[in-house]
C-alpha cells in the first residue's frame, strides 16, 4: 500500500470543524510540509500566514462572509486554523506557486488527522485596506495576491464518501 | 513518522532522466492519484493528457522549446512520459484546480520512485492551432488552458538536497 497516494484518495474537503485547538507542533509539521512545495525556479513565491488569534479568526470570517453578500455565516466553518497562502506577483508562477502549497497543506492535515478546506476570495480580501494593513504590520512588503485560505481542525463530521471522477478526465496517448 | 509530509519534504524536482518506460500500472495509479485532487465546488475542472508516444513527446518537446527561444534541447529532459494538464477556463477556479492536480501527481511520482517535474508553457503550448487540433482529435470541446506539463521516468541522477526555505515564509497571528 502506497500511504501518499492513499492519502490523495481519502483526503475530502471537510466543512465541519470542532472548536478545539490544533496542537502548535502538529500545526508547525503542517505549515513546514506547505513550504515545501514545488515553486517555479525555486523562487518561493509564496508566504503562509498562519491565524489562530480568535479575534483576528473572526474578522477575517465576516470579512471573508461579505465577498458572499452574506452575513451572520462562518465560512470557515468554525475552524480554529485559517492558514492564509498569499504569492509575490511579480513571479510569473505564482498563481501556480500558492496553489502547490495549498495542497500540501490540505494533504499535510489529513495526513495528520485533520480536517481542511480550501476557502477562496483570499484574492478579493487581501485587496482591502484592512488587509493590507495587516501585510504591513507584519512587516510584508511587496505586491502580494491572495491565493486562498486553507482552513483546519477537526472534523465535527464523518469523513464524506468521494464523489466518482468523472468518466472524461483522463486521456491517454499512447 | 509521517509518510506524506516525508514525502513532502523529500520530493524534489527532477531535470535529468533515463529514457527506461514507466510501468504501465504505476502510470494508472500516479494518474488517478491527479483526478482525487480537490477542484472548487468539486467540479472536476481539470483533464490530464498522458503522452507515451514517443513521436509526440518528442514533436511537444521541440514547440515547447520554441516558446522558450531554443533549438537542439529537450525541456522535457529525456522523460519518457508527458503528462499534460489542462483545465476549463469556464470554471471560475480552473488554474488553482489544474494546479492541485500537477501538485498531486509530481508527489505521487515521488512516492512511486519515481521523478517528476513540472514544465511551463503548456498555455502557449495549447493555444496553438496545432495543440488544438490534438484535443480536437481526442473529441476534447470546450475551452481548455494548458497548466503544465508533469514530465515522469526514473531518475538519472542523485536526489538533489532541498534548498533552503526562505527565513520569510511563514507569519503567525496568535
Amino acid at each position: 500500500m502506497n500511504q501518499i497516494i492513499d492519502a490523495m484518495l481519502t483526503r475530502r474537503s471537510i466543512r465541519s470543524f470542532k472548536s478545539d485547538p490544533v496542537p502548535e507542533d502538529v500545526l508547525k509539521r503542517i505549515i513546514q510540509a506547505g513550504t515545501y512545495a514545488p515553486t517555479g525556479r525555486g523562487m518561493q513565491s509564496p508566504i503562509i500566514i498562519a491565524v489562530t488569534n480568535k479575534q483576528l479568526r473572526d474578522r477575517l470570517s465576516v470579512l471573508n462572509a461579505e465577498f458572499m453578500g452574506k452575513t451572520d455565516f462562518d465560512p470557515f466553518y468554525h475552524a480554529p486554523v485559517v492558514l492564509i497562502v498569499l504569492a509575490d506577483k511579480s513571479k510569473p508562477t505564482y498563481l501556480y506557486d500558492g496553489s502547490l502549497v495549498m495542497g500540501n497543506l490540505m494533504l499535510a492535515a489529513h495526513s495528520e488527522g485533520l480536517g481542511s478546506c480550501w476557502i477562496h476570495r483570499a484574492k478579493e480580501e487581501f485587496e482591502t485596506a484592512e488587509c493590507k494593513e495587516i501585510l504591513a504590520s507584519l512587516g510584508i512588503t511587496g505586491d502580494y495576491e491572495g491565493i486562498g485560505h486553507c482552513v483546519i481542525g477537526y472534523a465535527n463530521c464523518e469523513l464524506p464518501e468521494a464523489p466518482e471522477r468523472k468518466s472524461d478526465y483522463i486521456y491517454h496517448i499512447k
